[in-house]
């Protein structure tokens, strides 16, 4: 089994805002992230990808169609957007935990059917700083 | 003559859409930018200063006093922010371009009297592909 | 399950001699690194942290928590300083590989009481072509 | 049990073409990367090893020795090279799958006899955006 | 005058091997870079432009002009190729410095006409250690 | 005229503190840094070269003998040593910007005898944040 990780990147705004919580209460969880005017982040996304070596063509995965379809179901949704305005976050907070939470389900929704590879990581780069992990 | 360069980050969010082109024009300069929701980046500055070496303290300039100017005449008011609300931006787009100069201009106006080191260049990376120099 | 990363870094000194091993053996062991007057690294500390998603806040950690925690059990003590001087090192030698388990050994012992997440990894860059992981 | 991770760099071509698909799937599978006159990367290779700390050195392997294998069993072989005129790779497309097994074969063979510290991955960056792992 | 910088990537193999030098001269000036079978980079470019802001759209260049300038003048001809293929490397050494000047060369020549923004810099990067600048 | 900018690496301690100074104004002027026990960094030195492209290698300079001058006139002295116990700073501070000045005296006093490349720049990074440059 060999794992490719490819990374993309997308730009986007958000405002950490939790309607569960107090006025007070956002202020002190999110911080300078409460503020309502929002702010932004260049993302990094990796998506990493398991499987067996194809004999013909020495791959694990065909690198294009894997492209197109995180274009299609995560890329071209979120970049240069607002995340608020994402429908997964009409009720969730744009926390970097849920949203990799809400791109691992769109990849899985749109996976390759079949015999393809496994996908086994998604991790997103929020800063240099911080980033997260969610393993299937 | 040495040189300091030193950097600093902010997450700030932005829309690209100047009032003097048609809606048309806005979406063709500016393309996806120009979406009414914004988007965001995590900006990168630089900013070099440039000096004798003090014979006493082996120093170009006193890095505790610098990075106090920059945090008050520009982290606190653009990190964690969305840039169309910043004062300078009410009428002026908040280009990387624009964005330098206005940088520029606070640092400027806040720079330390007397004999201290000169203000030489202000360097914004937007992305890790796109950086913008102003240089005095 | 989500896996949070957050990075820190920290400047100190060390020289590598185990008390042991002889002169020679000790040359031989450490090379340069066995100079008695030392030598430096710029530290990068990756602390990684697993658990469930908070459904309120979207959070899996309160990060200005952590990063307290990390300050005032490891950071405070390390930063700025001679590894050599730091009490675990008293008999220990100072490479990377005893410096990860003191790391792990102090965030363990200062670890969030009760439900909190779980500390999963700590990871030392040493340099840019070394790295260190210990792994919970 | 720590694990180091080492990194080495080797700057090599090749060309990706396999004698099992026709010219048409050749051209469709590769695309740029099947022009005859091949193209290259600088490749980052990442050597993670496995074991208990040494009382004595406070170490999990001696780098120094680390380095020979893999220079000696690798880089020798491959820096500076044009991939398909390495033996593996007679039948064998160079793609960076195949590559990153190649090399742990390589490294496998040239390990440490009797109690020395366990190879655990073998990781490969093609690109920037691309990198690939084989785990033990 | 601000000042743009964008980055370029493209992957290329190449040999050195001068025409004027002995086969013995070959070997010392090139080193491994003179074996006859190539090897390649992961080449990044980065190309400044020198202007006023256009006072409409707060911009200096209009960047999808500047990357179909780019890719159409030298990306699309040195990509994933063999660089020793390419027209202006029939006679003239592949080496890092002759490649700089060739690409400005190519960039000048597809230059925007009237009005626009100037080429001021012209910087290629080879390896992580080694980075190559044409000034104009 | 090409520049060529070459990369190098140095591990090294030091501490800061000036002999003109007071205990009180050392503490202030160098806080953490003066710290008796000293601490450390990994340093990057790059050095840019500038001249005429050899019409015969199509070289602005032997890379080789420059890493030899580098190597023996600084990187042998600094790298993996107290850099407080470097002659040029038994009175010296060895702050960041004496540092990138000892080790322009000490490049100039090597470099290459009549018609060679000229020394334009010396660049230091202390640490991400921080760079130093003297410009020739």
């Amino acid at each position: 089994v060999i794992r490719l990780t490819r990374a993309y990147r997308f730009c986007a705004s958000h405002r950490l805002h939790s309607a569960s919580l107090s006025e007070a209460a956002n202020r002190e969880v999110y911080g300078k992230c409460n503020n309502p005017y929002g702010h932004g982040h260049n993302y990094q996304l990796e998506v990493t990808v398991a499987g067996p070596v194809d004999a013909a063509s020495g791959k694990v995965v065909d690198v294009p169609r894997l492209d197109g379809l995180v274009e299609s179901s995560v890329l071209r949704h979120f970049d240069h957007q607002d995340l608020n305005a994402v429908p997964e976050f009409a009720e969730l907070v744009p926390t970097s935990e849920n949203l990799v939470m809400v791109i691992e389900q769109r990849l899985r929704q749109a996976w390759f059917a079949g015999a393809g590879p496994r996908l086994e990581n998604v991790r997103l780069h929020e800063t240099r700083r911080n980033r997260f992990d969610l393993r299937l």
